[in-house]
């Protein structure tokens, strides 16, 4: 029998010039798979030389996180981006990290949109495809991480991109196994340890407790854990630990 | 007995969003060597993308034209960037282009700096040893295009990366072989004739008559054509017939 | 009885650094209302005071061109940017341009939103209350120019700021009066005499011809002209010269 | 006998976007001016508004912190803009302050320049009198606060522009006056009780002691408290009481 394993993923990098906004070296002491911010909505070249050099000396798989281009919003602002532009400017993206992954000894292994793209891609056809498009242009057929279900996923698929599905333990599910959205009731999980516990049914189960008290599956192979809030290294590593005491290996993703 | 022959470089995609500067679809009917903007001083991913496609298409080899991150003075601001954050933005710049270069079926072949850094790495030993450390962090050991004697090609030489030196036609040059400070008398050779004539005797003889009236030596494997002010594509045609109808061959520099 | 009068305005000094776009010199010498970008789509500091210059020596009326925060995209990208910022983007926009009108010896004296912003609040109360908020921020109960009916005048309204109406006279209108969007059928009217007539139809009786065929009400105190296209400056001549001795007299709202 | 009286300033609003630097609430509560981030090294539209609405709520007089347009290096390399840029630039920065100063019942009262732009202005006639004739175009003829004997006081007594002289009580001082240049011996004071001793010394005797050991006169009217280190709060507090508790009044510079 083999043993039940996930992936935990976080974004990382988050920073740009005299600005810090993730502990980088505390997550990456976490974390399998990093999100690195690659300019457009954070992440200066020097920054992401040294994530990545951090990243690759730890063995965590590096991942470039594109965005709009969205420094003043944080790349959270959701914008009208032409489709050639929008693929054109992924590919730039993952183009400029794959330098210092390589120079690191590693290499960018999949792509995930931040912010804004994020949630656009969930349902917007032409901005997946042109994510997709970006994708393909960067010429290594990169997975996609993100959302079960979402177009972007569809989108990729339709290239035969890999798709690796992601789950937020920290986040409700409605019935239907989709997030509930931010603002309504029980849009949020603040309760660390209930957290915990959401982390290792995903990962052993691959279900979730949804909004109206049932289980819901939820087909993820990797876990997204947040950086950006205070408290958010020390949860990280008691959902690590947690995993880990149960017996499911956590490792990047395939 | 071998032809002579000489690359022909120019800056193009010098563009931004809804901006234009060159005129890439002529320029690239004339050059062999195109000196593409990188998104810091000019160019934006679109416009990579699309002059990659036609340098591509016609053969036209492609090299990264790395900057100081100034778009509103369009990289002509010289910047104390210390050493660190310039190699890494060197190599950003590089990795973003190489992107469009394969997807073009191309690759980035050399390196060249643009406008306030490029006559900063003639005399400034450590920032041109950061341009030569973002080369190497890009990982392809490519040439760099500048100035003979600069001290860009003494830290390219230090480490073993091919150097490609280059002459100005339209630029006046003292008794030792530099250029003429713009703003000094004989600064620019404003007659196209005559710098159809100083591009054919640098090709040929590797020289060029000095503001002082006599000939200095310039040994340059590329001239560098300007083709951002009227009239520069039909003078950089007027160069390439006169340099083909003379027999030298013009190809990218090997 | 009163003479007939219209205002004529056009989008200037929306280049950027190296970059020009707007034959700025020219617009100044036929419009009444210089609409001047403020350095979010276009415009920096130094052309945004030489285009006030401009405009206070000719005695051209100075609005203050607020935009998105998006050079790359030159602010045609719609944005989803919360109205507290919104709001604060726009007063930082006036706030700047006024230095500029000032020290020429004349005022920002109204607010038009551009490109994308322009469009969206046509339609989106949230953003167009944002814009009003940012007008009142700055403080000087200026004017606000745009598309009569739009939700954006309503919104100016309701806070007992002046609304000036506008009309484009190359643009198409719906029987209802307002334009064809973009890419439908008839939304470009191409043909100079075509445009030049409408304009003073516009002017004379405050009335189009619809796509339809049937004339529609546009109760226009200022038309608009486009500056950034081939023949732009040329055209313009034609339509105020063509208000002019029809009896119009040209000059910038009250 | 009238009492002594020091200004107390301290760089604030220093942000961007998602991105935090400075505890603004907190020095608000401890200084006497506030050197507010304009948008060109930090400081978005948004924080530049809470940040005024906050000063001007605890009578805290508001200055314009302008700087080099550099978002990446937050403003701490040197860049050799041209004067008419610069000065351009910098009108541009107090105009767009001015409007949320206002709007908050306040004004911009005086300039101070940052990082790089400071430290150059210290020497260079060119850009210093190019920040002069930005402050000058912004049209209040207001107060320059600066080094001592620098090239910048010169050019603003020149224009007859008030200057106020500043002091750091943490940074070491030669024999001559002039800062010890970081990185040399004895450049930054790190013990925070003798930063406290030092600031009630400039502020009572207008000396301190040099790092030859002898006491040099600093004719201060304003000590810059540092806002952006672990401690720095608690340090301004500690030096406001020390100040206050030996008679010194702590005020805005008249």
């Amino acid at each position: 029998m083999t043993a039940v394993s996930i992936d935990l993923n976080a974004d990382l990098g988050e920073g740009f010039g005299r600005w810090r906004l993730t502990d980088d070296e505390e997550l990456l002491s976490v974390v399998t798979s990093a999100n690195v911010a690659c300019g457009f909505h954070a992440g200066d070249a020097a920054t992401m030389r040294r994530v990545c050099d951090l990243a690759a000396a730890r063995g965590v798989r590096i991942g470039a996180q594109v965005s709009y281009r969205d420094l003043a919003g944080f790349g959270r602002r959701a914008m009208e981006v032409p489709s050639g532009e929008l693929a054109a400017e992924v590919a730039y993206q993952i183009g400029a990290l794959e330098v210092f992954a390589r120079a690191a000894g590693s290499r960018v292994s999949y792509v995930k949109p931040h912010g804004a793209l994020y949630n656009r891609v969930v349902h917007d056809p032409e901005q997946a495809a042109a994510v997709v498009e970006g994708v393909l242009l960067a010429g290594e057929r990169l997975p996609v991480l993100g959302l079960p279900g979402s177009v972007l996923h569809a989108a990729a698929h339709r290239e035969s991109l890999p798709v690796v599905p992601e789950a937020f333990a920290d986040r409700g599910y409605t019935a239907q196994g989709t997030l509930v959205p931010r603002g309504g009731p029980g849009a949020l999980v603040s309760d660390p340890g209930a957290v915990v516990e959401r982390s290792l049914g995903m990962a052993l189960s691959g279900a979730v407790t949804s909004v109206c008290g049932h289980p819901v599956s939820i087909p993820a192979r990797s876990l997204c854990l947040h950086g950006d809030t205070p408290g958010a290294v020390s949860l990280a590593r008691r959902v690590r630990a947690r995993l880990e005491e149960s017996g499911v290996r956590v490792e990047a993703f395939a």
